[in-house]
């Protein structure tokens, strides 16, 4: 999408009210993450992987003020635009408590992975400004490395672990797109953007199709990277 | 301590032994805050106000890796280094485990602050490159007002509150007390530190007794603030 079409589309109402949806939806998803992993932390069999996982929920908390910049810039209040994804998003942790260390290993990669692939789909739909916010909230800064290496080594230690986990994962997956389903069920606006709209292109069935490919296959390969069967 | 005296200072092995002490100590101090703060913005009645107790929370994890740098350069590994502390830090928190929201507030300032205070009075008789560290560890940005000004407006609200809070404040001072003196019992040359060395200035028992009467005085200046008796 050019530069030049940007205000344009931000003049759109419904545009903007999507726009917001979906930059609150992914900031109540930073807080909720850092909530959780805050909470994993306690987990952690030594100092340093308590740390480790520390920093990743500190990371995840630091793209709440640029995704709330960005709300107000909209013209909207950040914490009525977070709202209504409070729940959908508390379900999901609710439904998916880690039992253990690794389970919430698991499940920071393959969530924060699944959350971050749907949003960069979308991403190529907005307005550019929005976009780099969008990309900016999404960066990883090598964390999944961590993740990879610690589930391999205890995999390894402890192959019968690999079946417990992959089935997980499944789990994760499953979790995450009922309440995507859900929220897209209520969010009228978001929905629409993926219908584009005056100046913007947008996505038929086929596409949409493929988009969910694209991500069931980025899912598989996060899987396999940890040692386990999608 | 003037820049040449540096190294001279830390080629002494006590006067190492005890600046690793005090960062590590500081260190696992602000794993620890991280770790219940994240824990008290559950407790927090709305979004806005968790955002602000979790970005607290944060602020103090981002001190972690400073600190963790500086024992490292001193030749120490950082884990190992803050072992000795986490029974004294961890039983003061269970010791006082908020019961509410505000008992969370009042503990996240009247804690930081006395911990704070404290390390300051110590940073004066450290080299000047950690004393730059400790100091930059000890950073409040803002968080007080944030905390002074949801406790004056709940006492303003429930002037019954204001006697449970003050007594809350005298239990944080005591249990901090206790813990300081265990530690102090516990690791000799942390506490040597404070009773000087070769090319360092020694604090007598009269040094100290001001020290801790300075300490007590910012703690009541602190209780004032927030509209409670010390």
């Amino acid at each position: 999408m050019p530069e030049s079409s940007d205000v344009g589309v931000l003049e759109d109402a419904a545009y903007r009210e999507a726009v917001v949806d979906l930059l609150a939806a992914i900031a109540y998803g930073e807080i909720s993450a850092f909530e959780r992993l805050a909470e994993d932390a306690k987990l952690a069999p030594t100092l340093s992987d308590k740390l480790a996982v520390a920093r990743m929920a500190c990371h995840e908390f630091a793209h709440v003020e640029l995704l709330q910049s960005r709300i107000e810039e909209l013209g909207a209040d950040p914490y009525a635009a977070m709202a209504p994804f409070q729940t959908a998003l508390d379900q999901f942790h609710e439904h998916t408590a880690p039992s253990d260390w690794y389970e919430g290993l698991v499940k920071a990669y393959v969530g924060d992975g699944l959350a971050a692939d749907f949003y960069r789909e979308i991403a190529a739909y907005l307005d550019p400004r929005t976009r780099d916010v969008v990309i900016a909230s999404l960066a990883d800064s090598g964390h999944s490395a961590f993740v990879i290496d610690r589930v391999q080594a205890a995999i390894a230690e402890n192959p019968r672990l690999s079946g417990r986990l992959a089935l997980w994962g499944r789990r994760l997956m499953g979790e995450a797109l009922t309440q995507a389903q859900r929220v897209a069920g209520e969010r009228d606006a978001l929905s629409a953007l993926l219908a584009g709209g005056v100046d913007r292109p947008a996505l038929d069935l086929a596409a949409i199709g493929r988009m969910f490919a694209r991500i069931t296959e980025l899912h598989a390969e996060r899987m396999t990277k940890l040692g386990l069967d999608a």
